[in-house]
């Protein structure tokens, strides 16, 4: 093990967060929080970025020094790692400046990180100081809420690029392909890279993304957010994260264009970066070539239909949104609705704008629980287990269940007319049947942690595990995370970061033989 | 198509429900059930043999004629219509002597025969005049009682029995043999059979059976159960079907030693019959060299141990039992009856002692829920996906993580020493996988038909795909499932029978190229 190469990778992700933090300051200063808060947010900064700086100055390759030699198990370290480590400084804000306990802000800067968008902030949030945090969300200063969202943002897209930009200066090639592997959720064909050349790629998805947050944000502003909210709220939705600035979430804003924009860009932000690539580089549309993308736009348009009707038929009497009123009953006011959670939980982004729990309709509750499975595309900062491998599991059945009847019968299965090869294919089954394995094995030990029932223990379990944000029962969007237990707010930690680590390579480390010479 | 073939098997097996419907005559006669009862019974079973009598007449071999020509279509064909007709005649003594509705009478059937469990009886069953089925279960007559055990009965050994012996007459070797594969919820691996010569092992399984039950029987009655109870508990507990005769369930029984006996006889009847075959054949007691039952019996002792202890720290005031008086708190009042739970659910029979719903410990319910997922063994009557297969799996996972690490490693998946070739393994992992989708699939599509919560509709798809009979929320082990719609019925039953003919059998059907010539 080159723990030299791994210190030397921790150091200068922590210089970024550090740097990500100071700009932090500047919004303080804009958004006139107390002077207290400035100074603080100052500070921890500084020390993150002197810190890490002797660190990374201490450990960097001198002159005439030969290149770190690195293997798999060091990128597998170094990933894990560098989250547990951003996730330990994202949380100092919420500890320095929020008055959280260091459980919360622990599961808060997770939560951001991973883009999952679960919350323990409300207004029932016991502090350090032993007092609740009266007012919740809307009470903390503006500075911190910019950092939430920031959290996410860099998640999403500034850690993985951060990643793939850096880890090929350790080892070239191999290393930066393994953990463009473990990283980047696409499958791990070949095919799936854009362009032979990693790094070029990496900067043109990063344009895109910095090119879709300022998009957005010009959207929001336009639609009548404020500045700050606009840019927050755009940080939130290009990385598929959901922290929002409002205890409402994106209910708060009420405007059909505004709620339409944001259902445009998560639906654009959980696409295959790739596609988005083959856009710029050459400059042709295949989006509607593209098989996962036709399942993952099929699923969202056959749900929100599906729940649309449901609701136009059940609620009679207009339904609840997260900011208190009710929404009028009317097909467009319902099919927006609809199609806002639909797409909110299948792109795991989590914003809301209507409490699904209390339609009081359990149809569409299960449809929107079942849709936090496949979740978004390969290759986009989506979580779940990725709409081609589930595209690609029902192909598999479909074939087996086919040779049953004709056993001498030669079966392919294919994604995009590429033949995937036995081991893709065994590889592929073995991630999903995991999947599943974490995702009742956390649901089953979360009700020994903290007293809940099942919907709750469960859908806490696949929101955490594919970085959604919002479940049922006792996590509904109108509720938070709050009210757990502090090993279960761990637990969720764990789990969101190991859903967004794609589950091998976290679960590499438990393997003793990982650990030997 | 062969449909005569088709025909001649389905009219042995109708002829076999005919008969099997006539041994209640004199059981309702014995247990003094009104005259009525007694011409009903009569007359219902002599209609069933009468016309299956005169359609196999019709359609049978005559001499001279060559042997049917049958093959794997004709097979699965004819598996699912048997499993169709079976149920439909089941359902007559309902529908006559119950007096109860087409759907509910078909649905009790089809939980009978797939040795599922699920009762739609209760004090509120509206029957076909309009009123309630005052007095429930207990106010049936005794006959119609017995019925119902001797379908989980039939269920769970007679109709695989059957099937194995008539199919070879169709078709010998190849024919049995595909239904063997489809029927006898074992891996289909070649090794997996105890004797070369199938129709001998099925005897010696049969011969098992018949001693299982009678066994059990002298048990029950020594217990203190009366005569009929005892042959009717011993039906529902060696088929794994969990029919009971009270509407208590097992609990109706406080005496320890009938519910340690039940407990014993459960486990024995969910391992795999080679391993029972082998005993009697080649006198080796195997069972500890086989790594599913360890598996097996592994989790039955964590899972039972885990909920002792649960209950014993949460339940300070002792828990309810089914019969509506109070468990005292000790330890082996409590791990009895954890046992029992746990037991009942794993090897999908379905009895009850106590209602973990009201045990208000959701860490306990959960481990019940998960157990339904891998239930028995393979190659016996238990429903579920068969320890093998997630034993399977999980090694397949862990070889995968480690694949991760040392991509140069050679990894093969073994079981009991063999190596599992790799379609077998992309046969099973397409199994569970379809297995989960089926679970998630029908507890989305139940509430659509009827209104219920999440945890009830998931935990009923489990429960009859698992062909269990008990689930959580309202088809805890205090409820029925009465209170649905009929089309929830229906799905159920489709479900209970899909999961008994472990999914493909039923599944090829709905291929339109099954049924292209």
């Amino acid at each position: 093990m080159n723990k030299r190469a791994i210190f030397y990778l921790f150091s200068l992700l922590l210089l970024v967060m550090g740097c990500a933090m100071a700009t932090a300051v500047p919004v303080a200063w804009l958004m006139r929080d107390s002077g207290s808060v400035i100074l603080r947010f100052f500070f921890s900064s500084l020390v993150v970025c002197v810190c890490s700086s002797a660190v990374f100055l201490k450990v960097r390759r001198r002159k005439g020094e030969p290149e770190f030699k690195t293997g798999s198990r060091e990128g597998f370290l170094a990933v894990f790692l560098s989250w547990m480590g951003a996730a330990l400084i994202g949380a100092i804000p919420f500890i320095v400046i929020g008055g959280m306990r260091f459980a919360d802000a622990f599961f808060e800067s997770a939560s951001g990180l991973t883009t999952t968008g679960a919350s323990v902030i409300e207004s029932l949030t016991v502090l350090r100081s032993g007092d609740t945090l009266v007012g919740g969300l809307e009470s903390l200063p503006a500075s911190l809420l910019y950092w939430r969202s920031l959290l996410n943002w860099l998640g999403g897209v500034g850690i993985v690029v951060f990643v793939l930009l850096v880890m090929p200066l350790l080892n070239p090639g191999q290393s930066g392909q393994q953990l463009y592997n473990a990283e980047v959720p696409g499958l791990k064909t070949t095919s799936d890279q854009a362009t032979p050349r990693l790094a070029s790629s990496i900067r043109i998805i990063f344009f895109v993304y910095l090119m879709f947050s300022m998009l957005s944000t010009f959207c929001y502003f336009v639609g009548g957010m404020t500045f700050f909210d606009a840019v927050c709220h755009a940080f939130s939705t290009v990385s598929t994260g959901g922290f929002s600035t409002k205890t409402a979430s994106f209910g708060y804003y009420t405007s059909p264009f505004l709620q339409w924009t944001c259902i445009v860009f998560m639906i654009l932000s959980a696409c295959n970066f790739t596609l988005i690539v083959r856009l710029f580089v050459s400059r042709s549309f295949q989006y509607f070539k593209d098989e996962e993308f036709k399942f993952f736009l099929g699923l969202i348009i056959i749900a929100s239909l599906i729940i649309t009707f449901l609701l136009y038929f059940n609620c009679t009497t207009g339904i609840n949104s997260t900011d208190g009123e009710i929404i009028p009953r009317s097909f467009g006011n319902y099919l927006r609705t609809a199609a806002f959670q639909v797409v909110s939980l299948i792109t795991t982004t989590g914003f809301t704008t209507s409490d699904y729990c209390f339609w009081h309709v359990t149809a569409a509750v299960v449809i929107l629980f079942l849709l936090m499975f496949p979740a978004g595309c390969g290759g986009s900062t989506a979580g779940g287990m990725k709409c081609a491998r589930v595209f690609l599991a029902f192909k598999l059945v479909l074939s087996e269940i086919r040779h049953c009847v004709f056993p001498r019968a030669i079966t392919d299965i294919r994604l995009n007319g590429e033949r995937m090869t036995a081991s893709v294919i065994s590889k592929m089954m073995a991630f999903l049947c995991l999947y599943m394995m974490l995702f009742l094995l956390v649901g089953t030990i979360l009700p020994f942690l903290s007293d809940m029932d099942m919907t709750t223990a469960y859908s806490a379990s696949i929101s955490c595990l594919s970085n959604v944000g919002p479940g049922m029962g006792y996590v509904s969007p109108n509720e938070t995370y709050a009210w757990m237990s502090d090993s279960a707010k761990y637990l969720l930690s764990f789990t969101m970061i190991a859903g967004r680590l794609e589950l091998y390579t976290c679960l590499v480390l438990l393997l003793p033989s990982f650990w030997r010479r």
